[in-house]
């Protein structure tokens, strides 16, 4: 933390912003300038993340959506109306998929709003809600920025984002974004907690329930990866010898090796035997799943009973019945804990995962391209599969170590994958982006190309 | 109309939107498939009018409200939740702009939405009214269909966006779209009507004021060609020798050549001497005019007083109070008849409208540019500008007769031009789309070029 005397008293709003941002692990800005986010992007440059600028506001979105994905937090920065609702689709998606994309929008100076000036990039009926209402139908948090409440606001937003790995709208007035704001709240991190007593609670009774758990499993869903606790729960799994099946949408974050991974998991939709360890468990523990009718093999999984334990991204509890506020983290630290009373066996993976090989001869088929992919896929790269054949054929094939695993099982938005590449390879330098997408959904995003070239990174696109 | 025997006693809910569509002159549906509206484009294919489909839907939307613009009704049909956000911009746009831009979309099941289910295109949780309530935000009338009611909120939606030129928006839930409804409404037109004592009031109290009027201007905007109204606004002006001043969101409506045409006007931003004309005149008649800041020169045009008579979509009147529900074409009519009984003097134009000539020497200038389009743009196109210099550059060439010049003076949102090509060029295929628009922008939309490509369409692009 910073020493008071290290800081001017006061930053402008958009300072305060970014300053905000890079503390929060952001320190690459996706979005389209228009004329009422001049001010902001200008304030936003003075030691703000860098800015990436897209042709339009969708793939700049996707871009940032990618980006969070990776990094705990993307952030969107578009002008009012016509450039923010071109991210509402992205926005909705960041929502189903708990994903914290944070849009940063360039307002109407106050003045004009007070009076309902009839001005461009409204519906010119003196109306300056309508769009900041659509946002917030899919936004956790959404704030336009007062004089009064600024940094409150921009923290409040922020904060939400990143507790509940969901979308935020954020839209500041012009003539806001280079007034003075106070400072010193940049001296305090931005941190939610737990309650102690929801946390202590939980923890007990999971330790109750694990006790004489002979055969648990963990089913593990999205929100493991959008916490960046993949690695965590890798060395929990192998710590306690405790099974672990992931979801669709948690494919990679365990290595094909890990000796306590029992494969993808999504009900009866797929054969490999995971359909079976969650049918005769014990115990089932959902740590951060969501369970759509894709993911659960379109509802032949396992449902969860009364007592079925489950870590959210804010709250945990048993069956639908959360015991209150335990972040995801704390939740995840408890379930390490409960697991160390455990008196039962650990588990033994029977197989490795096999991997299928086809015979390279005739014309090219999905199932050779597949096999081939598989093949040369090295170790450490990110696989963005864009939805539908790519998504669900990606699927099929075995993951190397270290691979970093991405789509939309839920919103499916096509062409979302083609700039996801953009936020994904500016978010982690060290990993080659991989694309698998169909070209009906490239079409979608396609100039987000010009961007990844801008951006000097070098993706395979298939 | 056709006899009851001629038609079958029932049809499907799709067949008879494609009914009504083609019925108001809709033959041409634009749009992107998705897995929620391929029924209701399956229905809509017999029969209905012709399917364009686009690589995006911001891309449909855009293309969709250029047909609207001139055939009185364009529809736009995409999926639910990924595809219809997408083209939320375009339907706020055609918000702004007074287009009748109808947005379909194919919605889940009805069993999915009374249950909750958490499936795809949703943001998982379980709540089905996110994107028709911010659609509603911009939409003059928004219904998710029903069993009970599907053919009145049919009409209810198609006779809002027509009466009002405003946009409309309709979730078809997949299970309705093939399901048979009774086909007996489709034997009455879809009509609306001005209430009569309405009517008879406002032409009264315009006869009286203009009766002895000397120097009568009407000011004259976009919902006269909206409502394909710019050559009985022509005839009426030359009949009656009254002088007519164009907004920019009107441009092109009058013959550069027509003797009562003064010009461009708005306020003070233009020196052609329409600021003065309307100044001077005793009685200044709004004829679908939009008072926002730039279509006002930033405010400093002539205010309307509380005499000041206006004729809207849906609603005639005097300075700021309706007299009742009187429709934009009954008002023509009465304004028609109103100016029979005038006594003054007819309106001498004093001049031509000057055309500017800069000599082709040394590099190319935005001048030069603007001078040599001029230069070369025969009658009969449609100049489409998009916004921002190329929008600005092309207010400032004088039209050939006969030119359809579109943009969006209100909205504004870059890259609207180039889909529009598509959808003028469908609309009017006599009329050849002149496009220019800038790099930026179309770096927006530039996809469409393909589906533009595909309808055989030869625009002209700078």
């Amino acid at each position: 933390m910073s020493a008071p005397d290290e800081r001017p008293a006061t930053v402008t709003l958009a300072a305060y912003l970014g300053t905000r941002l890079r503390q929060l692990g952001v320190e690459h800005l996706f979005g389209v300038p228009g004329d009422f986010n001049l001010d902001l992007l200008d304030g936003l440059a003075v030691d703000g993340p860098a800015w990436v600028g897209s042709p339009n506001e969708l793939g700049a979105g996707y871009a940032a959506d990618a980006y969070a994905r990776s990094r705990g937090l993307g952030v969107v920065v578009t002008t009012y109306g016509v450039g923010e609702l071109s991210v509402l689709n992205a926005l909705a998606g960041a929502a189903a998929e708990d994903v914290p994309l944070v849009q940063v929008v360039g307002a109407p100076r106050r003045a004009a709003v007070e009076t309902g000036a009839l001005i461009h990039h409204t519906l010119a009926d003196g109306d300056f809600g309508h769009f900041s209402r659509a946002a917030a139908e899919v936004a956790v948090a959404a704030e336009t920025v007062t004089a009064e409440r600024a940094t409150e606001q921009v923290d409040a937003v922020l904060l939400a984002a990143v507790t509940h790995r969901k979308p935020g709208y954020l839209a500041v007035p012009q003539d806001l974004a280079l007034a003075p704001v106070d400072a010193a709240p940049l001296a305090r991190p931005l941190v939610a907690h737990s309650d102690a007593d929801a946390l202590a609670a939980f923890e007990a009774r999971l330790t109750e329930l694990l006790a004489t758990a002979q055969r648990p499993v963990l089913v593990v869903g999205q929100l493991v990866p959008r916490f960046g606790a993949s690695d965590d729960l890798a060395k929990l799994a192998e710590r306690h010898g405790v099974a672990v099946v992931t979801q669709l949408s948690a494919r990679g974050v365990l290595d094909p090796g890990h000796p306590a991974f029992a494969g993808d998991h999504a009900g009866a939709m797929l054969t490999n035997g995971t359909a079976e360890l969650v049918e005769a468990a014990d115990v089932v523990v959902h740590v951060g799943t969501a369970l759509t009718a894709e993911l659960t093999g379109f509802g032949s999984h396992r449902r969860p009973d009364a007592g079925t334990p489950f870590l959210a991204a804010a709250e945990a509890g048993f069956g639908a019945t959360p015991v209150g506020r335990v972040l995801f983290r704390d939740a995840l630290a408890a379930l390490d804990r409960a697991l160390d009373a455990r008196t039962g066996p650990r588990f033994e993976r029977s197989a490795a995962v096999p991997a299928s090989v086809v015979e390279l001869a005739g014309p090219l088929t999905q199932a050779q391209l597949w096999s081939v992919l598989a093949g040369v896929l090295p170790t450490g790269t990110a696989l963005l599969a864009d939805t539908g054949t790519a998504y669900y054929g990606a699927l099929g094939i075995p993951l190397p170590a270290d691979t970093v695993f991405s789509g939309q099982p839920i919103w499916s938005s096509i062409g979302y994958a083609l700039p996801a590449v953009l936020g994904q390879g500016l978010a982690e330098p060290g990993r080659r982006p991989v694309l698998v997408i169909g070209d009906g959904a490239a079409q979608m995003t396609v100039q987000e190309l010009s961007t990844i070239a801008a951006a000097g990174l070098a993706p395979v696109v298939l």
